[in-house]
């Protein structure tokens, strides 16, 4: 692995007003309770959580929530998954489709690496072609590894997977007709876009069908002989929904432990845990004229796709309004009339719209202790996968 | 600087259809003919261009631009001038605004350094405390070197700058105070907004007003009895413009070594060089279904600030439309009833919203020579200053 920048090692101790601009800083104090609060939630529904490391990227921060009771992670990309085997994480699940031969090598590999350590690796499918295929790398790749396959069911996202039903069946067949390489693992079923909606009733009445939909399809296997180990899925944002529905026997929230901007605006179940912001861009004020100050972070520094970052941690007669400035410039407009704008090098705190893609722009995460006002970085957390596309 | 990674080194001379996706890709045919355009024009106008390295950030083609006639680089950060610099450059333009401390004495060093090696870095202000702090960082880093310092004026773009006209001269003023350390180098004056309005008219008339409130500060600050030596602004979607006022001696244009969708959806000028797109994003479909097909190319692949990227290369019969899928994927609908969609594995090319913020996202850009089609991998091309934000 490679050595950490001199200048980043250097800011370890520093004070939190010594990080330069723009830079993404984790609250490590607000992560930590984030992450107490996801376990104490998954105790509590008896169920178990593989969180999405396509958010944070970092085999620090996997196996520090493996350490509060997390099984493993989920990546979506071959590369992911190495990247984090590298940095000592043993359970990884790609719960995402690949069919390109030179990536399902690179799988199968992988799988003997991690089984020979004690560790094992998961994968989805969602065609009959893609069993074939990952079945073939298995094969040529040699040695004994097995890897665990998951089915991927359409449950109202409408990216991958088959229709729920009867479709899953003959691929469930399939992978059984290639153990002990193949094993099939259960369902992946996950409604992306049921996360986002901003009320709780549509949320709860979208995750209502998708448990329909996963039950029935596991009926449906079970039916044709072949037991379903596990039904997968979740996020942040519909977590309380498949944990108590009985069917989801594991949850792959991951945003839980940074949350954004995007997340904070929709309506909150009670049931769900107070998860804080914890991930920040801390960015500083370049210029200034009489109607607008402008910022050092543009979208090189966020992500915008779920919308513009939210100007944090200001009292409400400065509050600031963040208008797209470019890809090195943020513009911030006052909320009011009578709010001051800031002066010329004012350091200020983001929340981006989308903490995913934040973070892939990012090789390092700084995390500081004791706030972001008078805290201190306590540590550089790498970005393992960061641009990990293959 | 770091080796390149085992994998990619092995790559060269392979067959495009070789190249693992999702990977960004350069046409270096359609690039060098973009290059020799622009070189062209240049010279046809009598004015010099210095293209934006924020764009393509790397060392290898900044002197690839210098050969074929460019005056070194513009960068927007000090981080992309340090790691431009470390790859051999040594004409660098800071177009930006920079005022914090530690950011100002590195831009200190870095003149000094190019200096000791007879190149030369300049940096633009709009305040009069930004001109006491970058002085005050020459003289802390002590040494003799100098920094060639432009006023930037906001000439319609609404983000940095002073107003146009007589505003400015007092900065004039301020800088050659600080002589020999500081010298007034000129005027920066761009008006980002103006390169994407999409009629050919509507920028004409906005780039009339630019050169007006330039020329009208010019003389504004001459009349003061400081020489203006230089204006220097543009871009791709402007360049006719400027190169044909007789008031810029210099253009910033980047984008045209690429080329994007974004500025492809403009109304040409007639007298603009007809640059071709020669960046695109491999991809490969991974699942598909009745209503559409996914790829495996997201908006971590390529930024959407800009739109969505446009499947190229298609015949018109197979045409396909990309939707936003999400960070890892791209969903593909046909774009007529009658359209058959691409089967599990086939590979298809992106062409990108915008090109600055999607190099941003990669390490590396894959040089293809000899057409998507049957050509080669040729050589891998650092993106040196990736994720350089401070």
């Amino acid at each position: 692995m490679k050595p950490l920048p001199e200048a980043l090692r250097a800011s370890i101790g520093a004070r939190v007003d010594l990080i330069d601009t723009p830079a993404l800083v984790v609250d490590l104090d607000a992560m930590e309770r984030n992450i107490q609060r996801m376990a104490e939630f998954a105790r509590k529904h008896r169920v178990r959580w593989r969180p999405h490391a396509k958010m944070h990227k970092s085999a620090e921060l996997a196996l520090l929530m493996q350490q509060a009771g997390a099984q493993g992670v989920c990546v979506q990309k071959v590369a992911e998954a190495e990247a984090l085997a590298a940095g000592g994480v043993n359970d990884i699940y790609i719960s995402n489709q690949v069919v390109a031969g030179p990536k399902l090598l690179r799988t199968a590999r992988l799988a003997a690496q991690l089984a020979a350590r004690g560790g094992r690796l998961a994968i989805a499918v969602d065609s009959p072609e893609g069993i074939e295929r990952l079945a073939e790398a298995m094969v040529l790749a040699g040695g004994e590894a097995s890897i665990d396959v998951f089915v991927e069911i359409d449950v109202g996202q409408g990216r991958c997977g088959v229709p729920p039903g009867e479709a899953a069946v003959p691929l469930a067949q399939a992978i059984a007709r290639h153990a002990p390489r193949l094993r099939f693992a259960g369902l992946q079923a996950y409604h992306g876009r049921a996360q986002h909606l901003p009320g709780m009733a549509e949320r709860r009445e979208a995750i209502a069908g998708v448990v329909r939909a996963a039950a029935d399809t596991r009926q449906r296997i079970e039916a044709a002989g072949i037991p379903v180990p596990l039904i997968t899925g979740s996020g942040t944002g519909t977590l309380v929904h498949e944990a108590a529905s009985g069917v989801y026997g594991e949850l792959q929230a991951g945003s839980f432990l940074f949350m954004d901007a995007d997340y904070a605006r929709n309506e909150r179940e009670p049931a769900q845990p107070q998860f804080e912001h914890a991930l920040f861009v801390k960015t500083q004020v370049i210029s200034v004229c009489d109607t607008h100050a402008v910022c050092d972070a543009g979208h090189k520094s966020h992500a915008i796709d779920s919308g513009l970052p939210v100007v944090a941690l200001l009292p409400p007669d400065r509050a600031l309004r963040y208008a797209n400035g470019g890809d090195e410039h943020g513009l911030l407009h006052a909320e009011s009339p009578k709010t001051r704008l800031p002066a010329l090098g004012r350091m200020l705190w983001l929340i981006p719209g989308h903490c995913d893609p934040t973070v892939n722009l990012h090789d390092h995460l700084i995390g500081v202790r004791g706030g972001l006002a008078l805290g201190t970085v306590e540590r550089i957390i790498r970005v393992d996968a960061r641009g990990a596309l293959t």
